[in-house]
C-alpha cells in the first residue's frame, strides 16, 4: 500500500467502490465479468429466474450436489430471484437495471431477451444506461466456447504431432477472454459516459472475440501469406524453443528457450553448450536465431532428452532456479493445490472461505494488486435469491408491504421463501 | 450507431479518444493490452530498444521473414526506438511516460526494469502516474504461458481420454486473459484517479491470473472437496453433453447438449428421442439432468455416432440451423479464413489492411461494437521507430535541434535512420 494515495478521509477504498452493476447472465463469460467487477469493489447484483438460471447446477459439483461453478463465478455478488415471465417480475428487473445513481445504470448480460429487456426499451427508463451484451456470433446464433474453438481451427494445432485428430482445449479460453473483455468494454463505456457522452449499448460476439484474437496472434496473416500450415507440435513452444521432458523420477518438466538468454541458460545448465555448437556446425545454422531453434527443435531435443532422462527433478531444481531458467513441472490441479504455495493462502490473493451449503476451501480474489486501493477479500457466492429483499427495498424502492405481496404472489424468491426449482 | 449519443459538436468519437498510454513490453499479454486500448481509440506509444525488443522477430513470420506477430500485436500503435542503456534514452522514456495531460500518465509494462523505470522513480516525475505491471509470478520469477499452464494442471485434463500424456494448449490462453485484465485494471485505476484518488501502481502476475481463474471455474473447490480427479475426456463438453462426431464425408462436427433445450433439440433433429428414452429406462436415470448426460455420455454417443457416420454435413446442416441447434464444424485456421464469412471483410470487425513490408490481408479491429462511439478501423502496425521523431517532438517536447542530435548520437532510431539490429 502506497501511503498518501487513494485515501478519502483517511480511508483507502477499493478501486471500483461505489459502482453498481446489474448482471443477467449464465455460464462463464458474463458471470466472470460481473464477478471481476465485484472483486474490484463494485456492487454487483445478479438476477435469476425462480429456481435458478441455466448454470445453477453447472459442474463441477460439491459432494452434496451443489454447484462449485456457481460458487466460483458469483463470489461477492448479490442475488435476487424473480419470475421473469410475469409482468411484475419484468418491471422489477427494469427498475433494478435503471435505478438512479451516478455510478449505476450499468448492465451486463448474455440473456437474449427481446422486447422488454433490450437496450432500446431499457434506455427509455434511463437514457444514460450502459449495457454490455455478449452474444454467440454476430448473426445472433447460439455459440459456446466448445463450438467457436473448432470452427476457428485451434484444435487442429493442438496435441501430439503424430495424430491428425483435433484436440479441443479443456479451459474455456474464449469465454474467459470474452468475459474479461466485457469488463474493459463496460469500463470504457462508463468512462465515455462520465465525460458527458451519454450511455450506449456495447455488443460483443463470442465468435468475434476469437476471430479477432486469431488475427492479433498473426494466424490469419500466416494462412493468407504462407502456403504451409502450422500443424500440431505436441507440447513444444511455437516459433522458438521450449519442450517437455520426462525425468528419471517419471516427473515431467517444461523448459523454455524463447529468448536468447533463456536458451543460453538451458545449454549452460545442462552442460550441452559444446553439443549445441557441434549441432550448429553440422546443420550450418545459428541456434541464436529463434526460428532455427524452432525449425531444428527435434535435433535440440535429442541432445537434451538423455540429460533429463538421467536426472530426477530434485537433482536440477535448485540449479535451474539459481540460474534463473524459465521452467516448470507438470502437475495435476490436485497436485498444484496441494503442493504449490502460490495456490494456497500464503499467496495474498487466496483466502479460506466458508461457502455456505458447500464447505471451506481456498478462494481467489482479484489477481491484481492495486497499490492505492484496498484489496477486496474473496467473499462467498450468494445462495440464489439471498439478497432478494434487500435489493427490492434498496434498489427497486419497494415498500415492505409491496415486498410481502411479491413473495406471497410468488413473483420473487429468497432462500427462506424457496420454491421448487422450475424446469429449464 | 444510435443517434443522439456520444456526439461532441456533432462528431461521434471513439470510446477512448483522447487517452494516451505508453507501453514498454514484449510478447503477448502487454502488447495485446496496449493494442486493445488503441483499438478503442487511445493513443498508444510503444517504446523499444534500438533494433527491437524480444518479440521483434516472433513467429509466425511472413514469407519475407518479417514478423506477423509484431504486425498483429501492435496495430495502430506509435513506435519509438531508443537506446535504453544510455542515460539520455532513459531520460527520454521517463519524459514520455510522465508527460503532462489529464488523460495521459498511463503506463503498461512487462519489462522488469528496476531503478529508473519502476513506479517509485517514475512517480517522482508525475505523482498521479497509473502504472500497470505484469510479472511472471508473485515472487518476480520469469513465467510464460507455457510454464504456468503445466504447473496448474490444465494439460492433465486436455486430450484423448485413453492417453496419460499431458497436452498443452496451442492458444496462449493465460497470456490473452492477462492482457485483457491489464486493460480493465488500467481503466479501473484511471477511473479511480479521475475521481480524485491519485495514481497508483497495479501489479498483476501471470501465474496469479491463472491460479485465480482455476478457482473461479470451481476447480480448486473440486479437488479440495472431491476425491475423484477430473480427467481427460477428449473433445467432450465437461459436465453436460457435447461431443464431436465424424460424418460420412470425413468432416467432423461438434454438437452441444449443454442446456435442456439444446439436448432436446439434438435428440429431435437426429430422430433419437425414442432411443434416448430407452436408454433412460435401461439406466434408470433422467437425461434431462445435465449431470447424467455427462456421466452417461458414452452411452449417448453410442446412439448418436451411427447417425452422423451415415450422413454428410450438407445432409443435416440446414436442418440443424433451422432447429437452432448449437453446433459447429471442425476446421483448420486456413479453412476458417477461406470459408467462414465471419473471418472475412463481410464481418465489420475485419478490413483488408496493407501492412507495409509484409502485404495485404484481413485484419481485425476491436470485436466490441460501441453503439455511441465510432469504431476504430484496423490500422497497420508501425515499423520499429516509425514515430520516433513525432513522439520526441510532440510528447517528449524535444526541439528539432535536439532531435537531430539524438539521431546523430545514435540514441534514437527511425526507419530512415535505421541501424543494424543489436544482438538480443
Amino acid at each position: 500500500m502506497h501511503a498518501g494515495h487513494g485515501h478519502l478521509g483517511g480511508r483507502v477504498m477499493s478501486v471500483l467502490k461505489g459502482m453498481r452493476v446489474v448482471e443477467g447472465s449464465a455460464f462463464v463469460a458474463v458471470p466472470l465479468a460481473g464477478m471481476t467487477l465485484a472483486q474490484m469493489g463494485a456492487e454487483v447484483i445478479r438476477f435469476d429466474r425462480l429456481g435458478g438460471g441455466l448454470d445453477a447446477g453447472r459442474w463441477p459439483l460439491a459432494p452434496n450436489g451443489e454447484s462449485l461453478f456457481w460458487a466460483g463465478m458469483n463470489k461477492g455478488k448479490k442475488s435476487i430471484a424473480l419470475d421473469m415471465k410475469s409482468p411484475q417480475g419484468r418491471e422489477l428487473i427494469t427498475r433494478i437495471i435503471t435505478a438512479p445513481g451516478e455510478d449505476a445504470g450499468l448492465f451486463l448480460t448474455n440473456l437474449r431477451v427481446r422486447g422488454w429487456m433490450d437496450h432500446e426499451t431499457l434506455s427509455q427508463h434511463r437514457p444514460d444506461l450502459v449495457m454490455v451484451t455478449l452474444t454467440g456470433d454476430r448473426h445472433g446464433r447460439p455459440q459456446v466456447d466448445y463450438t467457436v474453438n473448432p470452427a476457428l481451427g485451434i484444435p487442429h494445432m493442438t496435441g501430439p504431432a503424430d495424430s491428425d485428430a483435433p484436440v479441443a482445449h479443456a479451459l474455456p479460453a474464449w469465454d474467459l477472454i470474452a468475459g474479461n473483455m466485457c469488463v474493459s468494454a463496460l469500463l470504457a463505456a462508463e468512462r465515455h459516459r462520465l465525460r458527458g457522452h451519454g450511455g450506449q449499448e456495447v455488443e460483443i460476439a463470442l465468435k468475434d472475440v476469437a476471430a479477432a484474437t486469431l488475427g492479433h496472434l498473426g494466424m490469419i496473416g500466416d494462412v493468407t501469406l504462407n502456403t504451409e500450415n502450422r500443424g500440431k507440435s505436441g507440447n513444444a513452444l511455437y516459433g522458438a524453443y521450449g519442450q517437455d521432458f520426462v525425468c528419471a523420477d517419471g516427473r515431467r518438466v517444461m523448459v523454455i528457450g524463447l529468448t536468447d538468454r533463456q536458451w543460453r541458460g538451458i545449454c549452460k545448465a545442462t552442460g550441452t553448450v559444446e553439443a549445441m555448437t557441434a549441432l550448429e556446425q553440422r546443420l550450418g545454422v545459428s541456434l541464436a536465431e529463434e526460428g532455427n531453434r524452432w525449425r531444428f527443435r527435434d535435433d535440440i531435443t535429442a541432445i537434451l532428452k538423455p540429460w533429463f532422462a538421467q536426472r530426477r527433478v530434485p537433482d536440477f531444481e535448485a540449479a535451474f532456479n539459481d540460474a534463473g531458467l524459465t521452467w516448470s513441472e507438470f502437475r495435476s490441479v490436485r497436485e498444484a493445490v496441494e503442493l504449490d504455495p502460490d495456490l494456497s493462502t500464503e499467496n495474498p490473493i487466496f483466502s479460506e472461505v466458508m461457502q455456505p451449503g458447500i464447505g471451506r476451501f481456498s478462494v481467489p480474489s482479484h489477481p491484481a494488486s492495486f497499490g492505492a486501493a484496498e484489496r477486496v477479500d474473496a467473499r462467498p457466492a450468494p445462495t440464489l435469491g439471498q439478497h432478494t429483499e434487500e435489493i427490492l427495498s434498496n434498489v427497486a424502492g419497494c415498500s415492505s408491504t409491496e415486498i410481502a405481496q411479491l413473495f406471497d404472489a410468488g413473483i420473487v424468491q429468497s432462500p427462506s421463501f424457496a420454491k421448487p426449482r422450475n424446469a429449464a
